[in-house]
């Protein structure tokens, strides 16, 4: 286990999420394993906890998750953004035909294991739910869309507990929300509604 | 047509959503309309541009979009976050039995029209996305998932403008991005990867 790293409560796993972070999609089957950069992600439900991500047809993941019927969402930070487009302007498909790496260790990710699944999960990254797929053919087949419940959720404590994202003082720990070309925003201020 | 509002393609209309922000789901169908909140929401094509957003049972714009196949994505911003936890806290079934006035009307929200649906856009949000519903009823019922298609986005060009969200100089303006519990987090440092 990553140090500063604890359970979150599945009751409250959709909190990693909801404030819309860019994600990496981490999946593994027999000895393959890959990622992905997924902005495209959204809680679907409480309890049990459930999410909806966007898994492109030509991808490698799509593959290794309809194989092995489970992925990891890695939320990484501000200090991994370079990492991050990167992950997502290149296949998994790359690296096929080397068996003696992956895109994972072409990114110099090191990683480690899941409670649950197979997928590993990134180290540096500071929250992981550990997904298993809600087989969905048809909305996979037309909208590549996939459903999955959350079996397990993890944060880094030093910006997530209680139930909740506290950044002040570690920027490179924020959260990174990609609009597009590699323009992120990070969380600015807080606003307590009334 | 709102002051500053200004088309936005459909090409770029995902960048409207992309980093996550919390939104508001306005709906009409005949002399009825209403409006919800939603934090779960994502992009899920770009062309054409089509989105996915979650509508619980209970809500009265389920029955709305359901009657009338479509709704509005409506973008609020930080001047707005008392108003979008009023919206994320009562139902519109509320104000079926006074005809006369309307949830929209109880938070003082003034609208103006869509060009493609019947649904109102709020004014003083900074982005607008008119949606089409497509019809999958096998995950509506299942998950209270809403697949749509965008057929016309618009937003403040203020604060959006050739693609890209620039907030700089407008706090007030700038989008929500919901935790739990009425605290939400507005962008802050931008950060572009290499």
């Amino acid at each position: 286990m990553e140090k500063n790293t604890v359970a979150v409560s599945l009751e409250q796993a959709y909190r990693l999420l909801n404030h819309g972070p860019t994600v990496l999609v981490t999946s593994a089957h027999g000895d393959q394993c890959n990622v992905m950069a997924a902005a495209w992600n959204m809680p679907l439900d409480f309890k049990p906890p459930k999410v909806a991500i966007v898994i492109d047809k030509q991808t490698y993941t799509r593959e290794l998750i309809l194989a092995s019927g489970s992925f990891a969402i890695n939320v990484p930070c501000a200090a991994q953004a370079d990492m991050v487009v990167k992950a997502g302007s290149s296949s998994g498909r790359d690296w096929l035909e080397k068996p003696e790496t992956s895109k994972l260790a072409a990114l110099d990710l090191p990683t480690f294991a899941a409670s649950n699944i197979q997928a590993p999960l990134i180290q540096g990254c500071i929250a992981w739910l550990e997904c298993k797929l809600i087989p969905e053919p048809h909305i996979q087949e037309t909208y590549d869309l996939y459903l999955a419940e959350v079996v397990a959720a993890w944060a880094d404590d030093r910006v997530f507990s209680k139930g909740h994202w506290h950044f002040e003082g570690h920027d490179a720990l924020k959260t990174l929300h990609h609009v597009a070309g590699g323009f992120f925003f990070t969380p600015g201020e807080s606003i307590q509604a009334k």
